[in-house]
């Protein structure tokens, strides 16, 4: 190791301060580090539709203004296709998911992409399946079901950004839902 | 929700640039979501030692431009004095351990404080210590055992910024080592 430092050290420390006040404006909303837990990504949409983190609550549990609280997921569309959604899932988990509304969050890496606005009658398909799924097994918590990103195009409201371009493992495009269908949400 | 954004949406937005920039710095480094996994923070050792991380290996593993290999630890005096190791420390671990030079970063919460540099033989007292509980478990896996920062200050060479100053949980300071340990480790 020659302690050298790279070439490219130079052009962090110019970087640094802004990266300095990114986290001083995350610690004044409730994010310790915005280096962990995609707590950078996270501030995005706190700031967007501002919302405060629940602090102490398991996922990333949201509340606006008026004290209304907001399921919040988010996906990063070059890893996966699809939100997660909870490690042990189960019925008890399904009713509370049922008492709120969800805000899905679109990153394409780092950057916010879109923003999509559910009420808990939209999920219900998924909230049905992983219910009659859990009694099939005989009471077994269900690992991680995904909600897939098409399904919260075509169901959800748009309320920041583009729709994303999806595209399939071969590389072709998807079509994007027909954008008629977002009447009936809003 | 109102839909309008807090007053520091702005703010975030004006910051922006350096932070894509900041992880294009990184994604040139090997590191693909600087909001994860301490990326943004491993970033800045890896620039300051000139090192590069070793894909797909658990851990922080970097090698240097000869090809040298090293354990790359880091920490956060925020939260905690000592270091993480290994979820299953055993002697297989321990073996490979014993191989490579280490080297410990000091955070204070995202800001690269101090690095320090400990040969393998610097760590032998918790390698054998390891070892010898590992054995007399019956051959039980050790849950990630610490490295105390106060160790590493006193058993290693200080090769970037300051000796942090620790504190008890009262809060009165820790005397920092004396500096003349260094001069047999130089």
């Amino acid at each position: 190791m020659s302690l050298k430092p790279h070439a490219d050290f130079r052009r962090l420390q110019e970087l640094w301060p802004a990266i300095e006040e990114y986290q001083a404006l995350a610690t004044q909303h409730g994010i310790d580090d915005i280096f962990q837990d995609n707590g950078g990504k996270l501030l995005q949409v706190l700031l967007l539709l501002d919302l405060t983190v629940i602090p102490g609550r398991e996922g990333n549990d949201a509340v606006d203004s008026s004290g209304r609280e907001y399921e919040l997921k988010s996906v990063n569309l070059e890893l996966t296709k699809g939100f997660s959604t909870h490690h042990h899932m189960n019925p008890v988990i399904i009713a509370k998911y049922r008492q709120v509304p969800w805000v899905f969050a679109v990153y394409s890496h780092i950057a916010l992409k879109a923003v999509y606005f559910l009420e808990p009658a939209d999920l219900d398909f998924y909230f049905n399946k992983w219910e009659q799924k859990w009694h099939d097994d005989g009471g077994k918590d269900i690992n991680n079901p995904k909600i897939p990103v098409r399904y919260v195009m075509e169901n959800g409201r748009l309320i920041y950004g583009e729709h994303p371009q999806l595209r399939t493992r071969g590389g072709r495009p998807v079509m994007p839902p027909d954008t008629g269908i977002f009447d009936a949400d809003g």
